[in-house]
């Protein structure tokens, strides 16, 4: 199945050219498993979500050190039917059947849980879509269900769900929503924004 | 309907919070047509299509006008079954039965073209969702083939189509892929980003 995202870095700084370069050796050990394009708006990453997380994790934990206010906007995707499928994409997450909800809350409250903290504190905000199923608010409640027991649950928002904590954490969070809400084939969005060092208060 | 919108700017300078404040005055013409909540990641706009997309282009337009690189950020939705409706969001877009594909790429082609320009131009990518129906692919498809004859269409990316051309077309060519594709009372989103002013080269 194909996956991958269009994701953005955005420092507020006058040298954002710089925090970017500065940032972009942290996806040096993710290079042999992500095939990876930039142009003016963003940077594609094509690769398995257990790849795609932690290299936009660290990513955003590089560029956000040096203090500045940092944004990463991504759009993931998986399962898209209009995506040819890619070998570098291959994932043992989606293969056999989908587990039931409970099963399936329970995996991602594990992987949550096992997350090494990074030291980086973050915001989140994130949306959810299951795309061709008559049941997809059923797999967008399970999710938020499993997000308010996660411990980086932070709010609700109109058209999206808010979470804070350490940055290993909130993306095994974000992972976790990804992979185990909608059908192991299914098509799965999620639009993310992740914020660091914002001057503004919440 | 319930619509709107969380929409993030991101000036790339250290004068991030004046840009964002000097611009913030182009949406004084519709406050009255929008509810408008900000915190530290986003800003919510709850209205019609027809005043969300013309306030975010006159916010951007401003923002950019400056001439620092700034990008626009929104998760712009529709119809989502989990949100209240509310008053404020009426609009005659979605009143009457779904017409047929063809007429709706007419009628999107009539309005980018319709569209006064604003001198400012701009790049931008989309993705369009459309949630609970199996046929949301027909309508993608039906969408992409609109864009690419409206004149403000640049290329397909994975996941995502871009755009490019004056803020007035480019807007109201996202106003028409979020109107007039899936169902009119269907869960339909946009996940956007907007650009001007990137020394990247294209």
């Amino acid at each position: 199945m194909f996956s991958g995202a269009q994701i953005s870095l955005y420092p507020m700084t006058g040298d954002f050219v710089g925090v970017i370069t500065g940032a972009l050796g942290a996806l040096d050990p993710y290079r042999n498993q992500l095939r990876i394009e930039t142009d003016d708006i963003s940077t594609l990453l094509v690769g398995p979500p257990d790849t795609l997380f932690p290299a936009m994790r660290d990513l955003f934990v590089a560029a956000a050190g040096g203090g500045a206010h940092c944004v990463l906007s991504g759009t993931i995707s998986r399962g898209c039917p209009g995506e040819p499928d890619d070998a570098i994409c291959a994932s043992v997450s989606f293969d056999g059947p989908r587990e039931n909800l409970e099963q399936r809350k329970a995996e991602s409250l594990a992987s949550v849980a096992a997350a090494t903290e990074t030291g980086t504190p973050i915001a989140a905000q994130f949306s959810l879509y299951v795309m061709g199923t008559d049941d997809h608010m059923d797999e967008i409640y399970g999710c938020i269900d499993f997000l308010k027991q996660s411990g980086v649950f932070d709010r609700a928002k109109n058209f999206c769900t808010r979470l804070a904590g350490d940055a290993a954490p909130v993306f095994a969070a974000l992972e976790a929503a990804f992979c185990q809400f909608g059908p192991p084939a299914g098509h799965v969005t999620i639009d993310l924004t992740v914020s660091a060092n914002s001057p503004t208060p919440r």
